[in-house]
């Protein structure tokens, strides 16, 4: 990996023990926008998750913040969320919010798009390393995060540990999602939403089926899609830390 | 309820804070073999779960005692289990061991098994209630022990949360399960093995989805029937307490 910098946007915020750094790293020629999340008082390597969000939202969606707060706040655990593809501060400038959907769907139908994007939060976690000693790596992301996740998880050997979930072979990026799962060999904790209108379960189901690794299960919650419960988001740094720490 | 009394077999046995007594008790002239199990120390009303075994195990198979002793030791609860029918003190004088599997299945093919075996759960409660003050009731039972909970749950409302799986519309009682399963209204987990060569997966999904209550969440893990994951299990007397306590 080439060697990856970090060019912060605006000073660290820091509240609660968790310092928030906005920056931007660069990726063959493509700007990404990211922040990182870390606690306060930091020892040595300090196990880090790369976080990504769902599509139409943006690096600092509520729960992306609060799973970063929460690893950092309560198990020392650092994170880096990055803006996907024609989300967040990588939409076009002008483009119209009621597009935001059709453009994510736009946007996973080019060819270039999952590597691109795998090769993006490597990127990232590069300019974390070159402010931080960063030991183990874990991925969390559910829906489009999951999209990304997978070809991420796959691809890159440090990540030791993956929470996914609210996505099967989908759309323009089915086949890719079936050749890559077989790849992904951490343990999984993999997410379903029982009554899901944009994926249905049984599309769920069969990712979890191929992925790789023998050390995953499976959560279900009845309800739609987005309707994910408090409870289980609480549930997702404690299992994240008791790998990574 | 008619008044249930417990018939002491032996004297308590101690151990690292929890109390183990055996006991029979009458039902409708059956009589019900049963174990209490309780913290050594108890103010006040004290929680209780009835612990439901599998097929062709009894009252104190290994995960049912870890789960007694888990839930007094840890989390201050007591716990009655019962042998099933034709199981464990409950099957007849002399009957051959090879013939375990196919005699539970020939006991819930008669139309009475059901009905007897949830007014047996209630005695054995009553009988508990005979020697102390009982709380918050719960059930925990996997394959069998989810044959016998879903009616039991249904028909009882003392008990306010279950754990269940393991099970779908199967067999003989295919056609009550489905009757029943819309009356269980408190919250549940339910567990799945991805792999279950006894009860295919399909099967306990449909049972799943078909349960009354929206509070409930499903637990995969890959493997045949009876791999749940020692994980799995020690998780399952915390997730009671919180609901109990």
């Amino acid at each position: 990996m080439a060697m990856a910098t970090m060019d912060k946007i605006g000073d660290p915020v820091t509240g609660r023990g968790v310092v928030e750094q906005r920056f931007d790293t660069a990726c063959e020629g493509r700007t990404v926008p990211a922040i990182l999340w870390r606690p306060e008082a930091i020892e040595g390597a300090t196990p880090l998750v790369l976080l990504g969000h769902g599509g139409t939202l943006h690096k600092r969606a509520d729960y992306i913040l609060a799973i970063a707060r929460w690893l950092a706040g309560r198990h020392g655990i650092a994170s880096v969320a990055i803006d996907g593809p024609v989300h967040g501060d990588r939409r076009a400038p002008g483009s119209d919010p009621e597009k935001t959907f059709d453009d994510f769907v736009q946007a996973w139908k080019r060819p270039q798009t999952v590597d691109e994007t795998v090769r993006d939060f490597q990127a990232a976690l590069g300019a974390a390393e070159s402010e931080m000693a960063v030991g183990a790596v874990g991925y969390f992301g559910f829906s489009m995060g999951t999209m990304m996740g997978v070809p991420l998880v796959a691809a890159e050997p440090r990540i030791s540990v993956a929470v996914l979930g609210l996505m099967g072979p989908w759309g323009s990026i089915a086949d890719r999602l079936r050749q890559d799962a077989p790849e992904v060999t951490c343990p999984v904790r993999f997410l379903v939403q029982w009554d899901d209108e944009l994926i249905a379960r049984e599309l769920c189901f069969e990712l979890f089926d191929s992925l790789g690794t023998r050390d995953k299960h499976l959560r279900a919650h009845p309800g739609p899609h987005r309707a994910v419960p408090a409870s289980e988001m609480r549930d997702v740094p404690g299992w994240l830390a008791e790998h990574l720490s």
